[in-house]
């Protein structure tokens, strides 16, 4: 883990310097795991030159050198104790913390001039290192296992609740941590989503993939108590959370005999993915890769029902790690290009009016040559019985 | 659900007469929901004077004059529009606005002023209205049919955690919405907090109750596979998110017989709360509660043990609501009394070093003439056979 972290200690000292900063004060629990190995209760600082130092106001044993603080107004003294010179240009996290505690360290540090350091963390964070790509490949092979047990949790009559749970139970048995990350303020979700029939047409609030009613007006999002009756496609899209780094997957089951167009949809999301298998290699654009997605969607005659009916994403994949929603993002205004250690998910989905949505999601690793998918299980339609 | 709202618009009205200022614009979940009965994407404004109105980036049914607006920059095109006059000192969530966003916003309504509301939000959340009251014992009632049925999750050899997914399971089939509120931007926690043996002594970074070491080093908290074992005390607090109001309520579950020590420190707790329901009503400072329920554990030969041994809470309860850590706080230092319509959870917990944490949790409503008790269920520990 030392290695680990060194790793990336470099890397944002490199981008530091690039930027002309003199240190980067971290707080927020993302960046704190990913520059520390947990979540402390505390800031993280590093120096664009020397060594990295944690303010702690409770303790932790991190095996980083460490002072107790209780307040951030002490933070100037405690920089003077542990012999850090004070930054003249101090990076902070203006994405993530809320504007009283930025401006409260911007007092804090009263002769400093601050920069915002979000953008810059995610990027950094949009290349994995080997270790968290072995997080990731446990995470994908563990949520592989959980959706292959899918079936079993199902029983006729259900709801789509109830057959959520069941496998929101699977999942935590299976190494689950339950939370679900997602970066921004404002996107929450529980365990996952689960879609079936008219209610994959439902527009949520939230920039997910897709949406659906959700149970209560406090989360807008997701499976609502519809009925699972013949005909109806369900598509489970739960968290890949088995680590802290997360894979994103989605299968679909069906209850009995689901309608051609249906089929036919289902087959066009895994006609998509393949081109992209084949298309994806580092210097692709994420953009091209959106269009080349859309385009096939729109000769299948299925354009009006690419990601969404009523509403409809304006994405096709997504970067992830720590956050399920992090950089690249497969949007046609990207300006982002594959590079080798990027991890993203594709999900080409259709909404099919009173059946459901259908589709694959998949998450991939960008090797030097191509990209490596790490969710490994069947892509065809799962019956329920 | 109208009266509802128009009830806390006329409350906000006033306190922002009161503070000088024009308008209040809302973007962050729980204030949404608030004043708006349901989460949407975008932005709610009410004026010191005049009708509220949505600027939506989705649309949403919600029974509020709204305009569509694609990003901030357009809201003083889109107030233009509404004939919503321009407000010189605007209102903004200081505490949970993200700095970014807050910027944004400042600098889209170029020439005003801007103050943070978010304290004064947090203020006015903290009585309820009588709905608020409604979803609350709606969710208690909820949460102790739950707890009820706890002794039938439980077999012998299982793990802290393999019970816990069991009680999560149940939490769900009951109408548990999932996600687990709270305020704070690292403030984390998954479906609540089942505590057994050595690890009820564990510190974690999160400002709860009491600890735990967790599942994985992104959320050290709670549950960490102890396996129950004969003389363990099994303390549950898991959220009673059954609305989107809160309850909150711990029970202590034993396996097998528990030393003699644990059983005297979980009637000390219920001899504090009784003293809690006699004493307390409107008028009453939060700091007194709190010295009261400590110097009764000091009586007691308890205090290092209140509220954790190697790290102890420094409150005994909380204000709760839409999020579990609500105003006001139950602190030596609280400026706060109570008053009509505060709901607040009281915890006098212990931990008893190798046995696990014991002690109880309930909700209380402040009425006229004292407090009134919402989590009904008997407080006894409760064997696991």
């Amino acid at each position: 883990m030392e290695n680990e972290l060194e790793l990336k200690w470099d890397r944002l000292r490199r981008a530091m310097v690039a930027e002309g900063v003199d240190g980067c004060l971290v707080t927020t629990n993302r960046n704190l795991y990913w520059l520390t190995g947990r979540v402390v209760n505390g800031y993280f600082y590093l120096p664009a030159e020397g060594a990295p130092r944690l303010f702690l106001k409770r303790p932790a044993e991190t095996g980083i050198a460490s002072t107790a603080i209780r307040k951030p107004e002490q933070l100037p003294e405690a920089f003077a104790q542990a012999g850090l010179p004070l930054p003249r240009r101090l990076m902070l996290e203006d994405g993530t913390l809320p504007y009283n505690e930025y401006v409260r360290l911007q007092r804090s540090f009263a002769a400093s001039e601050t920069v915002g350091g979000s953008q810059l963390l995610r990027r950094l964070r949009m290349i994995k290192t080997p270790w968290e790509i072995e997080q990731m490949r446990l995470s994908a092979r563990r949520q592989a296992e959980v959706y292959r047990m899918i079936p079993s949790c199902y029983r006729p009559g259900m709801t789509d609740l109830e057959l959520q749970i069941e496998i929101e139970r699977l999942m935590r048995l299976h190494g689950s941590c339950g939370v679900f990350h997602a970066d921004g303020i404002n996107m929450e979700i529980f365990m996952g989503s689960l879609l079936a029939g008219a209610n994959a047409e439902e527009p949520s609030p939230f920039d997910f993939a897709l949406g659906g009613a959700g149970q209560d007006a406090c989360l807008p999002l997701g499976a609502n108590g519809t009925r699972l009756e013949e005909g109806m496609a369900v598509m489970v899209d739960m968290a890949g959370n088995y680590t802290a780094y997360q894979s994103d997957m989605t299968r679909v089951f069906a209850v009995g005999q689901l309608p051609g167009e249906a089929l036919r949809a289902h087959a066009v999301s895994c006609d998509v993915t393949a081109r992209m298998e084949r298309t994806a290699r580092p210097g692709v654009s994420c953009a091209q890769l959106y269009r080349d997605a859309l385009d096939r969607a729109a000769e299948a005659g299925l354009a009006a029902n690419f990601m969404g009916t009523r509403l409809q994403a304006k994405f096709v994949g997504h970067g992830i790690g720590l956050d399920v929603n992090e950089l690249p993002v497969l949007t046609p205004r990207s300006q982002d290009v594959l590079q080798p250690g990027m991890t993203f998910a594709f999900e080409p989905k259709f909404v099919i009016p009173g059946v459901g949505a259908v589709g694959i999601e998949n998450t991939y690793l960008v090797t030097d040559e191509g990209v490596e998918k790490l969710t490994l299980l069947e892509e065809a339609i799962v019956p329920l019985t």
